[in-house]
């Protein structure tokens, strides 16, 4: 017996962090890294934010494109515009998320599950993954993971250029 | 209850452009990209093609390991060779691909849906992706979703060294 | 009709290779890679192995990622901790994989299927890829598909310094 309603997407992204000391706020996985009160230069660098026209967050971007995929409903760049005078410019990445599911609702698809790898440096995921998870979940509708690793001083998440992610999606189609 | 006909399948491809000038076809996600009419050195250049013993085209490569592994049966260098006398010498990935569906086919497995994201500077995917889902859709006998993304400048895509694909698939066993 | 019990994660992993010459076995994909008798240094430089706390086995950490997303369990860190005192300090990837396994068969979750990509330049996972998912496989309990590519000497893995390795894994939750 063969589930042919259930359907799968691939999503990726990656974004450059800003520069230090651009006060950038740095917003992942749905949630806002405030620096930590009393942190010197060096520390505050490590929350500065990624460069982009909506907030870079490359969690819920990437899962935009593995849900639109899932679906065959195109791309972030289709639903949201691209540049500064693009529809998602200054919108928060898990409002764009949340758009997305309401967006796949209203074409008859329902996501069952969805799940996202970030890779870098920054912010240390692990600390508040649940908080990552319940506010992507509210947003999608259904359970959604998110896991984090680095590359060992690697390439380009490595160095601390930017920061990537990759996640895929399961869609269910009405019938 | 538990669809356990239905497997899954990841699969990653990367190859590097040619140097500008070599006149190499650009084939990506099924499609030739021409160099458009009246183009100067520095526009033909974005139109360069792709190194690698097929077309190079990473997203039919990335998609064919995805549904070989979704149905245990291999990989891409088991089924078409490695190297100038492969069987997949001088074939396009899109042909390669609709070999691939044929094989898995006769082996009793039946794609069900795949996706696929192309990471690279160029060519602009968006621009064509209903005729690059359209080609590779038919190619598989499923429907295949197309998005693509670029690295912001960062690592070998961002550079414009070469082009990556990261896909996955569901398979369905006949039972 | 859905089959909303059927879960999907995904699992990225990537260590650097241990300097030539650190006599470090290499393990990879559940299996140890042993240097070839009468091989000389350049030879034996290709099977150093993997840094990190424990063998570094991408290909299992990458498995052990997808399932935990996949069955909304957390990550490897998580599970095994972070960290030379953790409890997953000096053990194999594929035995930290049957222990996630039966973490997850403990909590009602059972992988029905998973696949994991290498990317890199060594060792030629080809060769020995029956037995890589034999071995990984029996320790998940299901189907686990393994390929390998590489990036044509761009980036890390490209250029050597280290190896990744993206899986995705299906996961059904009993009702
Ligand atoms: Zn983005
Ligand atoms: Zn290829
Ligand atoms: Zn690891």
């Amino acid at each position: 017996m063969t589930d042919s309603s259930m359907m799968i997407g691939q999503g990726f992204d990656a974004h450059r962090f800003a520069p230090a000391g651009t006060g950038r706020p740095l917003w992942v996985a749905g949630l806002h890294w405030p620096v930590p009160e009393g942190a010197d230069d060096a520390q505050a660098a490590r929350y500065e934010g990624i460069e982009g026209d909506s907030d870079g967050d490359v969690a819920a971007h990437a899962l935009i494109d593995a849900l639109l995929s899932a679906a065959g409903l195109g791309d972030i760049g289709l639903l949201f515009g691209v540049g500064a005078e693009a529809h998602g410019a200054g919108m928060h990445g898990v409002d764009m998320l949340r758009e997305t599911a309401a967006y796949l609702a209203a074409q008859g698809f329902t996501p069952t599950s969805a799940s996202v790898v970030i890779v870098g440096n920054r912010p240390k995921i692990g600390a508040r993954r649940d908080e990552a998870e319940a506010v992507l979940s509210e947003a999608v509708g259904c359970r959604v993971s998110v896991t984090a690793t680095t590359t060992d001083h690697m390439g380009f998440t490595g160095r601390g250029e930017g920061i990537a992610a990759i996640a895929n999606a399961l869609v269910a189609r009405e019938d």
